[in-house]
């Protein structure tokens, strides 16, 4: 989708990645290489303009390689603080963002010493490489603790308070190379089995907590001197003196920003793309109300019938296998938008 | 744009043309050869599943070969009618539908007999390959016949006669394999030099022309068999006992429905791509008015501009020359969506 967007503009890419896919088929160039051979970043860094990329698990020294050739946008940094669990959360602390109390575990002697400050219930999270819930488990009592580590293969760890929320929202950002900032609208995420199924806008929560979402997300991008879409993942707590607790940041577009290739003017991927090519933002302003839910695994055998909704748009990304779990597509059902209601 | 529908929906395409292009960098495959080179296209055929065409002077022998290895949608009898402007006329008069007077001219003494018959002020233009106000001379006055045949070099052609009409529509007719049809919103179409300028919906066509427009459409549709977006030019003469003229038919997605890739839930790129597989069609609503602006030779060069028009889609092709007169991208200008008004 970022090819795509990139294509609609006029610019050429180069994709590297460590195997093909479907995004190979939209690209007037590919390079096949580990992400560990510094050799063959270099000669990709320096047969493209600038660098940037679609998943945080690049590893941080392959940016920082890339780095020497060409601009990589976002920074290496963002990749380094989205990649670990913990200095993520000291990230957003550092900030002056609530976050869920949390401690580092290494061992079995830190977790018990964590859940006795923390509490019960809790979740432990590996540092590193965890998504769509995987790398977690959930403890509720202190007895679960040694089996915990044990489920989480005894990584580097954090264990995380078990915050109860009203419902999930994530910030779009959108922050340029001269610092200038939009974010879109902010949807209301809802997940099964730890995977994203549904976001929303409007998410009806009121105005001014919108505002400060937005705040949030500026304030990290800043932080990080940003460039191009960052997804800062956010637990909406109406009742507490900090409405949201950061949850996790993304540096890069995000399945809960979808919606905007139907339902805006300039979709996420277009002003990731305008935003790392130093090109005016473009306008994040949403035309219609939306609602994108995920097609995973065998949801995306049903496409005959949501292919002729007619408030619907239909994505499919050309993966060959639909397994359980496995981001298969995505649909954006879109009606007329309707004036701003407060979330109750 | 055709092409990155189809990924889009999750199909992997296979381009073939007489030269590379933009599309080639966002296709799995590609093939350079020649339109008469039977034996590449019959290789070419085979590869696919269904085979179609994005410009109307694919030769008809091509397709009618292409077809003996894959289905061609639309079919080559489409072409055949497009490509020729006296069998395009017929087509139209045999249907019912109102055309200028027209007579076919094959020499001085034809064109002489014509203008006895149409009168003056005509348009004599080629009976093939003429495009953007290619292949046309204006005849005021009967002595400028000579020159006027001169002009066009001898060809093929026929003369018109020149009908005052209000402007120009289009009407965009999808339809799918089982006969199914829908139709876009028609647009009004302004030209300058010979070449589309500016498409804008809603057209301010009273409602009950716009329903007479998509009947002729759809007539045309049904008449060829047609799969595909089928577009069909018309001048609007709403004093006349025809409030429509036919005046081209061009068997692809067209140009003055550039604005749906922005303005509809499913755009005529999808569209096409979801009938020629055999696909339900989608929906054509449009969540926004919209004025379609083309960004002709050095227009794209205020790029920087329209990019940072915040109620502005844009679009640019990735051609390496902005020579005047070639289409090198679009913007589409969006607005909420007003209630109809009707044409004064």
């Amino acid at each position: 989708m970022l090819a795509m967007a990139a294509y609609r503009l006029g610019f050429r890419t180069h994709i590297y990645a460590d195997e093909g896919g479907p995004a190979f088929d939209v690209t007037a160039r590919s390079t096949t290489g580990s992400y560990d051979d510094l050799e063959r970043i270099a000669t990709f860094a320096q047969s493209v303009d600038v660098v940037t990329y679609e998943f945080e698990n690049v590893p941080v020294a392959a940016a920082y390689h890339a780095q020497r050739w060409a601009p990589v946008r976002p920074g290496p940094r963002a990749l380094a603080v989205a990649q670990d669990r913990l200095q993520e959360k000291q990230f957003a602390w550092e900030l002056g963002l609530a976050v869920h109390p949390f401690a580092p575990v290494d061992s079995e002697a830190d977790l018990r010493s964590a859940l006795a400050t923390i509490g019960t219930p809790a979740v432990l999270k590996t540092r590193h490489l965890g998504y769509d819930g995987k790398g977690q488990a959930r403890i509720a009592a202190l007895q679960d603790a040694a089996a915990a580590l044990a489920s989480i293969g005894r990584h580097s760890a954090i264990l995380e308070s078990l915050v109860t929320f009203a419902f999930e929202v994530s910030v779009l950002t959108v922050r340029g190379v001269a610092g200038e900032i939009v974010h879109y609208d902010v949807p209301r995420n809802e997940h099964a089995g730890g995977i994203l199924s549904r976001s929303t806008v409007p998410s009806l929560l009121p105005a001014e907590h919108v505002a400060e979402a937005c705040r949030i997300g500026a304030r990290a991008a800043d932080a990080l001197d940003y460039v191009g879409v960052l997804t800062v993942e956010l637990f909406y707590c109406p009742g507490a003196k900090d409405h949201f607790l950061v949850n996790e940041f993304a540096p890069r577009v995000h399945n809960s920003g979808h919606w905007t290739l139907d339902a805006c003017h300039v979709s996420q991927f277009e002003n990731h793309i305008r935003a790392i090519a130093g090109w005016p933002l473009g306008s994040v302003e949403r035309h219609s109300d939306a609602e994108m839910l995920n097609l995973i695994g065998a949801d995306v055998l049903d496409w005959q019938r949501i292919a002729a909704d007619p408030t619907t748009a239909l994505h499919i990304y050309g993966k060959n296998d639909p397994r359980a779990g496995r981001k298969m597509g995505h649909l954006t059902r879109l009606s007329p938008r309707r004036a701003h209601r407060a979330a109750k």
